[in-house]
């Protein structure tokens, strides 16, 4: 097996943050929404075990964000939609599950409410952007429907509430769980979330000032000496254990909300415009037929790559692996696999086909249950 | 500068043919459609002179098939495109600029009609099926669109032809230029074309069957050795000589057919429904502002990365280098350029910063007028 590297072009489009990305030594990276995302620096487990315990600060250039602008704007992004998203509030971020007329997820952004007729999408791995402008003409909505310049950059870890406000004051430590407000870097108000796609705490600034974009990783870089800050990207192992699922990865457009785990985001009762909602709800009345998991696997390290591994009960297939990875701090591999009804109970025993050979799992909730704390 | 590989997943699908190209000792990926797409194997100038002598198999699984099916089928299509496709025949492909209703290009894929009722769009690297999909909701059209589990393979070289009739009998040889029609293998019919991203000559094979890849590859293969079969991959040196631009590359939603040099295939006296044709009808009107064009740049050999490179007149800004490639036939490097009026004239010279300092370029139409044969 050759481990190929990746030849890029002006479509994979790099970020402003991409010389640091370089200096630092990025060894992998990946394409997500057609640009360069990092995938490890100093080695997975290194950057797993560093991001555990300090700070990092993560391009994430390619969270791009969709537009939505104008007097349909609302209305557009309820069609979207199937949560309800009719209380949205300025300085509070929401998690929706983009759903198309079958029910397919379509993506599972984070909604910013700008204002009353502007929003944020910030998108996973599909072309959101052309989903809503062929609605939205098809519709006859008055609503714009872009891709701005923001490329969002993370701060975090468990030192990342110390750095954020060693860099912007106090006031960041009033910041909801993805609640957001603007905060000045050299005279420009940058949108500051407390968000970010690990479960170690940390925050998200939504860079829309190419011009300024390195002088703040300066001084962000700066300001996180103190807590031994180093260079990192949403980590495979981390966000395994921390019950992150990955669209394109563990969700695509031949799964359901439902089954992905989102109910909390699905109002199947309701009584809102939402394209999605009619066969949500029939499947919400039917039940779902497999559902995701975590899934413990005894044995070798492995890494799931382009094809899932096959989940059987010792003679038939009753589900597949989508995600996995060797964790230290767990002791064995954990995974998420979507699995056949009658299969999923927390505690069952199946098999798993890893390019290592068979495997035995035992089913779990998400997120992982915390491991018994271990010596560091 | 690092190399960072390409870290993959299940995001960045494989295609039933990844084996033997892992095989065939692959060196580099871009990812394409969510998709893995070779870019060299022996090296791209390797790879480029025994394109441009022999033949290839190339795996463009990732030129995903978007399928329009149902009553409303061409009209959605039509809808979509500036071309007029009211008299696409069944077994001739057809080049469209899918524009959306500001004149942006959404992809260029190659149309093929499978029926009255069903066209499948070869597309380039943009999510086709949401831009569908959502126009088709948005207007109550009475039409499926959805991606079929279809590979492309393709066979390239001047003697594609020649492994193509030893494949598949003399019938191959009387396929037009984009003309297709079904080839049977162990009894499968298979849409074949005389189509593919080169300028070399070949075939393109629409494999919906994923269970007979491999053993479609291995009996191309076979059937290849005495032409001198290789492992290949779209190239870009032979891609720029030959005039193929890249979406993602030297066009994007930014730039319109009409400065994409797409005229012929644009209809702007209209006459039919069409989203992008009253945007494309008024630039027309008004006359385009930038070009593309090609340039022979004087000097050392480099390419374009994720950044384009800046054409002045030798003080004032006048375009970009989307693509550019060290042509060992041209002698020079070869490269794509978007050019501001009054500057686009072939045989005009400007200036380019390339990543080795900066350089001369001369204007010239596209495609690369061919240089004087060289003894090989």
């Amino acid at each position: 097996m050759t481990t190929p590297v990746l030849a890029v072009s002006r479509r994979t489009r790099s970020t402003p943050f991409t010389p640091r990305v370089e200096a630092l030594g990025v060894k992998g990276y990946t394409v997500y929404n057609h640009m360069l995302l990092a995938t490890s620096f100093r080695g997975v487990e290194q950057d797993y075990h560093h991001l555990k315990r300090h700070v990092q600060i993560w391009d994430v250039g390619c969270e791009r964000q969709v537009e939505l602008k104008g007097p349909d704007a609302a209305h557009l992004l309820q069609l979207m939609t199937v949560r309800d998203v009719s209380n949205t509030q300025f300085g509070q971020g929401l998690y929706v599950p983009l759903v198309d007329e079958d029910g397919g997820m379509v993506n599972d952004p984070v909604v910013l409410k700008l204002g009353e007729d502007r929003f944020w999408l910030s998108v996973a791995d599909s072309d959101v952007w052309l989903w809503a402008r062929g609605l939205a003409y098809g519709l006859g909505l008055d609503v714009e429907v872009f891709e701005p310049d923001v490329w969002p950059l993370a701060i975090q870890g468990p030192r990342a509430e110390e750095l954020m406000t060693a860099a912007f004051g106090d006031a960041v430590r009033g910041l909801r769980f993805f609640g957001f407000q603007p905060f000045a870097f050299r005279g420009h108000d940058f949108i500051v979330a407390r968000s970010g796609w690990s479960k170690q705490g940390g925050f998200e600034i939504y860079v829309d000032r190419a011009d300024l974009a390195l002088e703040l990783w300066d001084y962000l870089w700066d300001a996180g000496e103190p807590f031994n800050i180093g260079p990192g990207c949403p980590n495979v192992i981390e966000r395994i254990e921390g019950g992150l699922l990955s669209y394109g990865n563990d969700m695509t457009r031949e799964n359901n909300p439902l089954e992905c785990g989102l109910d909390r985001y699905c109002y199947t009762q309701g009584g809102f415009d939402s394209i999605g909602l009619a066969a949500v709800e029939k499947i919400h009345r039917k039940g779902i037929i497999r559902k995701v998991r975590g899934l413990r696997i005894d044995g070798d390290p492995a890494a799931v790559g382009t094809e899932a591994w096959a989940v059987h009960d010792g003679s038939n297939p009753i589900g597949q692996v989508t995600s996995a990875a060797a964790s230290p701090d767990f002791g064995c591999i954990v995974a998420f696999a979507m699995l056949d009804k009658g299969f999923w109970s927390p505690g069952q025993t199946v098999r798993v086909n890893t390019p290592h050979g068979e495997r035995s799992g035992t089913v779990c909730d998400l997120p992982f249950p915390k491991p018994e704390a271990k010596q560091v």
